[in-house]
């Protein structure tokens, strides 16, 4: 192996490091050869100087052969996952995995737990009494043959290299970098053994990287990287300059989740799993039309069947199937208030990360790993951006577990609740990113 | 204190950090609350980055403030001393010392080793037999008193944030920021209890910071923070893209003083000490004219005096007194080979950076701290740029260990010996830098 530090300035000074040398680099880092003050370093250059597609599919391929691999290919059928690169009342992952797996597509999900403002999907299945997100891999194959979709958190042995270089670049103010960014994720989601992947990259104010250029390149370079190694891959951009639907909170989002399979819940919340879910059929092999393959999930949704698939989830996981139906026996918190506007006007905007940050205040998130989360706290937005709004007109609920919690809630949402004259929102999805290229997205032309 | 990541990362968006913040950053480092790690992504992220002159200050401050300063006050006489960035055939500290001492100026000069392809002046006055660079701090000052001039190490409660900062630049590709670096050389010998200090900055492929454009800025950033902290400071930028004088190695080199402290040795060696030391007394208070300086300092080595003063710091720091009048008398290779033009032609340059890492290949130079040093091996330069040559006329001479070094020796002449038509070689002294700017310096206009 070249001496690390000749590593690091060949990238600091922009060179592009060759493949064997950069392997090694790594490989050395897993063994305690590289210093973890030299991995930092390095990471730092790479945040400045970018990694180019050969170094990025050498940090790809190591990560992924840093651990195990799943192979599903006895599943015989379709196996696709979505991700999301996180944001503020996202509770897709609930509704789309049941939806897929009852139209014919597995649907082999590992996610992760909340951090910082946006919750994570293991957080909100955990609001469910007795669900269980740590399964062994022999229960994980078999919850997924019979039910068709399993949700569990990320595996040990599942890319061990990503999980030190993740907790490094956490405490080395290294996180935002697309190629690094990138490759964490898809190291993760390519140990998967899928056979078609559906990204979800989000833009605006409450997305990590919220500028449209930067959640655009992160979405070529994963669509990249996954088309590379033989995974078709899309990536949608998708808007997080407004939470996605009305609750904030781990058991308030899952309570809409479960609105949602049954039909009902806040429309872009729909419509965004609608529009996943043709996606992931389409990339399944389904060759009906787009018009088609959003009719059959909007369908799946109102007839009762997706819920049904949830139920059989969250019986197979351990928890209990009645709150599927029946939203209310999820936990509650004591206190609840409710928010009123006090003045008349145009709600403007309605900001993601005072919201989503208010929630870990709360006790609902974490600001560090392992922390206790609250699964009841969190907020149901009652208003919507372009909204007209008389005073004494409800905007929110705070769902908390003291008064001065509360309080606090209040104050989130009288800073997230923006009045004034330019209701701006950005399309709920934008732009479409395949192998062959970025088109933009056309709004919705029917209601579902 | 502030969590270290918010740091890191405001420094990598280029924010410029509070004086409180900073400070209590790398307070922290010190005290083990900030990680190497963390350490090292910021150096890196400085490093791109930057620091403004309040950043520098801070950084300057607690490094300084980590350790002890120097009281030299009781002297009631000027204290001034010379710093070089590093270079090749570098000996002017060895000549300047006892020159500055005898004109009336004290000299506490703390050096360092060498590393890499340039030498230390640690290492040339250790070729002398018997000679000790690790004094009490009592014995110091004794030496101080008694001689005008003292030449030790740098003592380990002398910044010792420094120390760590710079051992962790030199293994996380660190190394070459202006501010690093010029905080770094500032810390030392701002405790160093100076009333003056001359900065020489080696321009050319030699230097560490070759480009003229970084040698300037480093030059004004150490001029800026002497001057800020009430030490007047002046950097002379000098010509390093070749050797300076004929000797190359410890050994060799120490001779080469020797023969300069006698009145003789080469020109070039003479006249940068001299410019030097005219420098150092005029900061001392001496008001004398340029021309008047450098006469002074010429004749106080022609006339023996400069050598006699030397023969007492030897004494004074344990060395054998008898080797400076006869440094035949100093440790010799037992391999000696003459190197020949196999050509006729121009020497269009000697390349100061193979000889210097070749010294290190010989064993002559450390490529880790700790390694141990052969002083007696090296080169003697016997060409000069520009000079015309006929085929067999004597190069160099290598002083070697063995016969395989003196073949790697003999390699590294005919690597750094170019011959062409256009010999380009920068001016001896090109610029002056002050508080009040920078100035070209003329070309000596006289032979001393």
């Amino acid at each position: 192996m070249k001496v690390p530090v000749r590593l690091i300035e060949a990238k600091r000074n922009g060179e592009v490091l060759e493949p064997a040398d950069l392997r090694a680099f790594l490989e050395g880092y897993l063994a305690g050869a590289v210093e973890e003050y030299q991995m930092a370093s390095f990471l730092m250059a790479v945040l400045f100087r970018g990694l180019d597609a050969r170094e990025l599919d050498v940090f790809v391929t190591t990560m992924l052969g840093s651990g195990a691999s799943l192979d599903l290919s006895y599943l015989g059928a379709p196996r696709i996952d979505k991700h999301s690169t996180g944001g503020v009342g996202d509770k897709v992952s609930l509704v789309l995995a049941p939806l897929v797996a009852e139209l014919g597509v597995y649907v082999p999900m590992m996610s992760g737990r909340g951090l910082g403002h946006t919750g994570g999907t293991l957080d909100k299945l955990e609001a469910i009494p007795g669900f269980r997100t740590d399964l062994s891999l022999e229960r994980f194959h078999e919850v997924l043959r019979s039910v068709g979709c399993v949700m569990i958190g990320q595996t040990a042995d599942i890319a061990p290299l990503d999980r030190r270089l993740y907790d490094l670049r956490s405490v080395t103010g290294t996180v935002p970098s697309i190629p690094l960014i990138a490759a964490s994720i898809m190291s993760k989601k390519l140990a998967e053994g899928l056979t078609g992947l559906v990204l979800d990259v989000k833009v605006g104010s409450g997305a990590f990287l919220g500028d449209p250029t930067q959640a655009l390149e992160l979405a070529r370079t994963m669509v990249a990287i996954g088309e590379t190694r033989g995974v078709p891959t899309e990536a949608y951009l998708t808007a997080m300059d407004r939470p996605l639907g009305a609750a904030v909170g781990n058991a308030l989002e899952t309570a809409e989740a479960f609105e949602c399979l049954a039909g009902g819940g806040p429309g872009e919340l729909r419509e965004l799993v609608v529009h996943l879910a043709a996606a992931m059929l389409r990339l399944g092999g389904d060759t009906r039309s787009e018009a088609g393959l959003r009719g059959v999930a909007a369908a799946c949704l109102d007839d009762g069947r997706a819920l049904r698939r949830m139920e059989r989830l969250v019986d197979a996981q351990g928890g209990d199937p009645a709150v599927v139906a029946a939203p209310d026996r999820l936990p509650r918190a004591p206190v609840r208030r409710v928010i009123r506007a006090d003045r008349e006007g145009t709600v403007a905007a309605i900001l993601p990360r005072p919201l989503g940050e208010a929630v870990v205040a709360m006790g609902g998130g974490r600001s560090r790993l392992g922390d206790d989360v609250d699964p009841a706290v969190g907020f149901r937005v009652r208003t919507r951006v372009g909204a007209s709004v008389r005073a004494g007109e409800v905007l929110a609920e705070v769902h908390a577990a003291d008064d001065v919690a509360a309080e606090a809630g209040a104050h989130a949402i009288r800073t997230a609740v923006r009045f004034g004259e330019d209701a701006e929102a950005l399309p709920l999805v934008s732009h479409r990113v395949t192998a062959s290229g970025v088109e933009p997205v056309p709004g919705p032309t029917e209601t579902l």
